[in-house]
């Protein structure tokens, strides 16, 4: 069956089954001119949407549907769990060019039901439409936070410690792997691959770090370690000091570089898609915090450095030797 | 200047001034990992989106960037005023072939500026990100409105009388010239095209709509005059009679018909992109409202037909007779 059988309307049908997951705030949902619903009150609301381009972000050929559904959410949830917010209402704008199956669009939408379902996310709207050549895909996430919770980039202190929830540099392997058409053929690599395909967005820890009040600030790694932390430097107008001992790498990711020689500190530093939340937290209360945060999530936070006065971006190697490092993660413009 | 030269991060810097228009409830704009504001307290949050795509929505080199930045807004702020509600914040999602210029671009920033200035909104974040082929645009507006004082589509009942709140059919001429190529080389054919090309979303008159307590149901002329009454029959579960020699007609579509042999009532029913709103009102309290809205806006409610319990959707003729229509309007997988 194709797209042209059924129609725009027809398929606007056949997607809309299964979008109202959490129907107690809403007041109209697909079929008006706008979608409508309450906020929480005494919360401020977020809003972030991410633009995904075929041949640019991913390759309809090497993806499934449902890798490619879910993974558009996940990134946009991840920017709600780095403002310390809740998820509440996805907007799916898809354009759709001829040669695009029914089947992979029901197995996109599936994607997208699947990760909205486990984080009680209603797919509340959007907008289909044709494309000539290109499937173009645009998620906007709303979600809420009272506003003295709320995550921001620009609150880091001289003397905070720089923590990550999770390794870095693993969805960077995965990417080299598809990139090069590497086989994942051994259980590192796909975890690798998985981290990459399937980035799952640190919503509960977000939330966890937003309840204490010893966190100054927070991003997630969505264009990579070194220039994720600038952006906290520069809006906080502070300097980075990252120790390179003190990286989380996983041990897929040490096999990885190991296997195909590069070094996992470079990976970890300049790989993006991580998806990983960067916090910094007052030294006085760090340590309270990461405890707790053990013991909730059975998964460490990682110390990896500390934010200095000097306005410098520096990495200690092993030697203890200090060089300064730059943003080097994605830019779309800049970057082929 | 390229955009590679100045960087993603560049582009941003650049294209970010001047969006910030009514500072009052925001508390994060551009530069953190979402935009947080604070909501209208007792009013529900509207969201609507719309995704453009070059060769599919517009042909880049028959517009300019101003005219394309102008209508992909006003599209959405029409969505807005189509659920009777105020619009607040803008995000824009773009993505940037290599040959677009920066030129073009800032032309296309300044289009939605000039627009979303004019109506007090602030464009609040986006995404940013590069293209292979296409310019794709998306743009997502929130607004606010009273639940009591929403406006849907399923809220008609047998009895109400159908207005239109302006002419219909002119945008369609206006896209006829240009897809044929014609030369608008007399003032109403250069009416048409500026129908077509900057169109005036109806928020002042959806709000004074909005206001006023028998108006039952509404939406806004995108798909066509068929099409869109079409929407409120099937939500509101009931029939249309629409008279032909009531559809409001511009001297200019009629000049247009005369000089190009069409029927101007065919390009009224068919033709999209009108955004005018299509309102269904209490019959008891048209009279009222209509007086009162000619009073507020010098502009007239056009009476074009009335709600029936037929189920059946027909146009009478200039000699009473009754014929059915169908919704012909835009359909993006059916039409070419």
């Amino acid at each position: 069956m194709k797209l042209k059988d059924i129609g725009e309307f027809g398929f606007i049908e056949k997607i809309s089954r299964g979008c109202l997951i959490r129907p107690d705030n809403i007041v109209r949902g697909i079929g008006d001119d706008a979608a409508a619903f309450s906020s929480e009150p005494e919360q401020v609301t977020l809003v972030t949407t991410d633009l995904l381009v075929e041949r640019v972000h991913f390759l309809r050929t090497a993806t499934t549907g449902f890798n490619l559904g879910y993974k558009s959410l996940a990134v946009n949830l991840s920017d709600i769990a780095a403002m310390g917010g809740t998820p509440r209402e996805a907007f799916v704008s898809i354009a759709i060019p001829d040669d695009c199956s029914i089947d992979f669009l029901e197995d996109l939408y599936n994607g997208i039901k699947e990760l909205a379902s486990e984080f009680n996310v209603n797919i509340l709207g959007g907008d289909t439409t044709r494309s000539k050549v290109d499937l173009i895909l645009n998620i906007v996430v709303t979600g809420c936070v009272r506003q003295e919770e709320m995550l921001l980039r620009n609150g880091a202190q001289p003397g905070d410690l720089i923590f990550s929830t999770g390794f870095l540099g693993d969805s960077r392997a995965g990417l080299h792997l598809i990139i090069n058409d590497i086989a994942a053929d051994s259980i590192e690599l796909k975890s690798l691959l998985n981290s990459h395909i399937l980035p799952r967005p640190f919503l509960h820890e977000g939330r966890f770090l937003a309840r204490h009040s010893g966190v100054h600030a927070a991003i997630d790694v969505s264009d990579g370690l070194s220039s994720d932390i600038g952006h906290i430097a520069k809006e906080s107008n502070v300097g980075i000091r990252l120790y390179s001992e003190k990286i989380p790498l996983s041990k897929n990711l040490i096999y990885f570089c190991a296997e195909f020689h590069f070094d996992p500190v470079e990976f970890a530093l300049a790989g993006g898609e991580d998806y990983t939340l960067l916090c910094t937290l007052s030294p006085d209360k760090a340590d309270d915090i990461a405890r707790k945060y053990l013991d909730t999530f059975d998964n460490p936070l990682y110390l990896i450095g500390e934010i200095t006065n000097t306005g410098k971006m520096e990495l200690i190697d092993s030697a203890g030797r200090a060089k300064p490092f730059k943003p080097e993660g994605w830019d779309h413009f800049k970057s082929e």
